[in-house]
């Protein structure tokens, strides 16, 4: 059996194939500010307690601070209901993008499994969670009996070899594996990453690739925790390495579909508008004119991407063309950040750095695009009018691309700044 | 003469008196985010060149980053008349508010006379300026010819007596003020405000104070450059204190009316909702409870108002009830906040740090209240709506008041908070 399968099985107490139809146990449930609102209406019709306070997270961060009366509305009826329902885990003033929230304030272990009203909720995979997005009607069910339904699904092997170049994130490796596979070829399968390069990657590496499985139609991606996730888990939930449920896929495992990626010369990627899977080599658009650029949101905006982005910003300015908008995924990044100098840094350079939420990412507020503008953004998605107008465009890149591109008003390889 | 008279008489080069209109070259015109675009589309229908690229000052501060596709369009509008005119001081990558980043820029001299699209231009009068708002169409004229006209306002001579308490502040004073005289009662008259208390006052305190003039209806606000004044000015634009026109009013100046205030007694004051003259001392309405606190604003974003926010917020925790958004009036009050620690402090305790601008006053974005949520803030106008929703209120108070509240979740004297 494969990581998936292992965890899916132990949740229902005997062996589970793939296209089957099972009832699980979710051991954690988080929605936000856009999405309990909903939940919390249709539990309102089907009970009066939810099944379990502690095991519910909501963390405000799709429009905070509320950016219109509707939104701060949306926002009083899940502060209601988590004082109401008395909601353990709650995290309402800033604190940052659920995603980096969760696995930061220890509510992400290995073999757990995780449901989100959130469409990247599959960035929990990453520490060998189980971890899928589901919509609020879904939702208000888990709230309401600590249970869902879930097809098994079938697994993609995705196994990564090489060394990614200097300068080359996990964020081109996840570009180009879409760019490849398609945005509707991974759709409801586990995306199972593996090999010498995944293993070697850092938590935050990890967490930008499963983030993105959901752009290629996964149910969800997922890794075997390396030495690197399993310190990060054991320093935020205090538990020791035995009291975690580590699982690995059985060498016999069988997938679906094999795909091997070998990153050796793997250049910067982009996606270029409107769909994810429009993936060009950066070499292919460089000199793109951009309106806007953007670094952040639950794909790109921990501190080692912030981290990426100062090295190129460092010394430099932005382009008066252009304006630079960064936000730090959580208040821990922005707090690490300021300490080392990077925001200084950001603001040197003629940043606009707001509070950790989702900023722009999905056309909210904080860097809306109007009629015709370009972004370069750090962020998972550019879909038609994903950050404003429907005339508008976007470029997926890593952070220190969009830094580079920032400098000079035009979509530009780092190395060129340096 | 007063110093009103003084400073219209030379742009005149004659006496001028109260009551008659006349003809002014402007030194300084002053436009936003929000007032740009119709300013533009109006001077666009009367002119093809700006009168004096290099006196016109363009500052995006009441939506940035934008937060909806029309604050998008409109910040493009004002982008390409920037560039299309050669606009010298332009702001528009979140330097700031503009009223404390066209001090900062050194754009600011005693003796000047500066128009701005925004009501609070009457905040220059703090450097011994006549400064004054005006609508867009006004300012498409000034954009096209550097004239404007102006009645010459009858004077209120506001003098202040004796010392300001611990921990009471010139936004009490200016507030206690605006109680006594009324939103009407200064309507179209120069507020001087004058005497030994005033004097005293150092820079920031002074902003505070001529800002709100416009809250009881002033045409302007206006006080003695004192050499707290001199000095930031001097630094700021580089000039030596013989190259500034400093004026002062003449002992036999005539006032329509002379008011004397003494502040040895002041209590901390707060403004009720809804009007800015619905002024009752803090041990009124202690205990009223609040949904959110604001701190910053062109009235109280400056350095000074956030050292008082975090000398009472230190060791402290925000309530779980409210919510606490500060937002520095600029990027240089940020930088200067985040060096000095206050900004980790604001962190720790559960604050929302946002970028430098406008924010909530106006109920734009970054704080929007809903139907019955009460706001305590340290911002300038409480009007029915003001913030969001025309059934939340608004209670307008000094930066340590907003801080001492937030932490209780209630209205709070911060003497109960040490």
């Amino acid at each position: 059996m494969n990581i998936t399968e292992k965890i899916l099985s132990k949740k229902v107490g005997r062996e589970v194939n793939p296209g089957e139809i099972i009832e699980v146990n979710v051991d954690l449930a988080m929605s936000h500010d856009g999405t309990s609102p909903p939940a919390i209406k249709t539990f309102e019709k089907i009970a009066d307690k939810v099944w379990d306070p502690e095991k519910i997270a909501i963390v405000f961060d799709h429009v905070i601070p509320a950016n219109t009366i509707g939104s701060a509305e949306f926002q009083k009826v899940a502060r209601d209901f988590i004082k109401k329902q008395n909601i353990t885990h709650h995290y309402t003033h800033g604190e940052g993008i659920c995603h980096q929230v969760i696995p930061e304030m220890g509510l992400i272990e290995p073999g757990k499994l995780i449901v989100g009203a959130d469409s990247h909720t599959c960035t929990y995979g990453a520490f060998g969670a189980f971890s899928t997005g589901m919509g609020s009607t879904d939702m208000a069910m888990v709230y309401a009996t600590g249970q869902t339904w879930l097809m098994v699904p079938e697994a993609m092997k995705i196994e990564v070899e090489g060394k990614l170049p200097q300068g080359i994130t996990s964020k081109d490796l996840i570009l180009n594996i879409i760019g490849k596979i398609g945005i509707g070829g991974g759709t409801y399968k586990t995306a199972e990453f593996c090999g010498e390069t995944i293993n070697g990657l850092d938590v935050d590496s990890r967490m930008t690739m499963c983030n993105m499985a959901i752009e290629m139609g996964a149910k969800n991606g997922i890794m075997e925790p390396n030495e690197d996730t399993l310190s990060y888990v054991m320093k935020k939930t205090g538990k020791t390495k035995n009291q975690l449920n580590i699982l690995k896929s059985d060498k016999d495992s069988i997938y679906e579909k094999e795909y091997l990626f070998d990153v050796n010369d793997l250049e910067a990627q982009i996606a270029c508008p409107n769909d994810v899977d429009n993936v060009k080599g950066l070499s292919k658009v460089e000199g793109t004119s951009i309106d806007q650029c953007f670094i952040g949101s639950c794909t790109n905006g921990r501190f080692s991407d912030l981290l990426a982005a100062a090295k190129v910003l460092k010394g430099q300015k932005v382009s008066d063309d252009v304006r630079l908008i960064i936000i730090p995924a959580s208040k821990k990044v922005y707090q690490e950040a300021m300490n080392k100098g990077l925001i200084q840094i950001f603001m040197d350079a003629g940043a606009i750095i707001c509070n950790p939420g989702c900023g722009p990412c999905l056309g909210g507020h904080m860097g809306v695009l109007s009629e015709n503008e370009v972004c370069i953004s750090s962020t998972n998605r550019n879909f038609k009018g994903r950050m404003g107008d429907s005339e508008s465009e976007v470029y997926l890149g890593n952070p220190s691309v969009v830094a580079a591109s920032a400098i000079k008003g035009f979509i530009e390889n780092p190395e060129n700044i340096f």
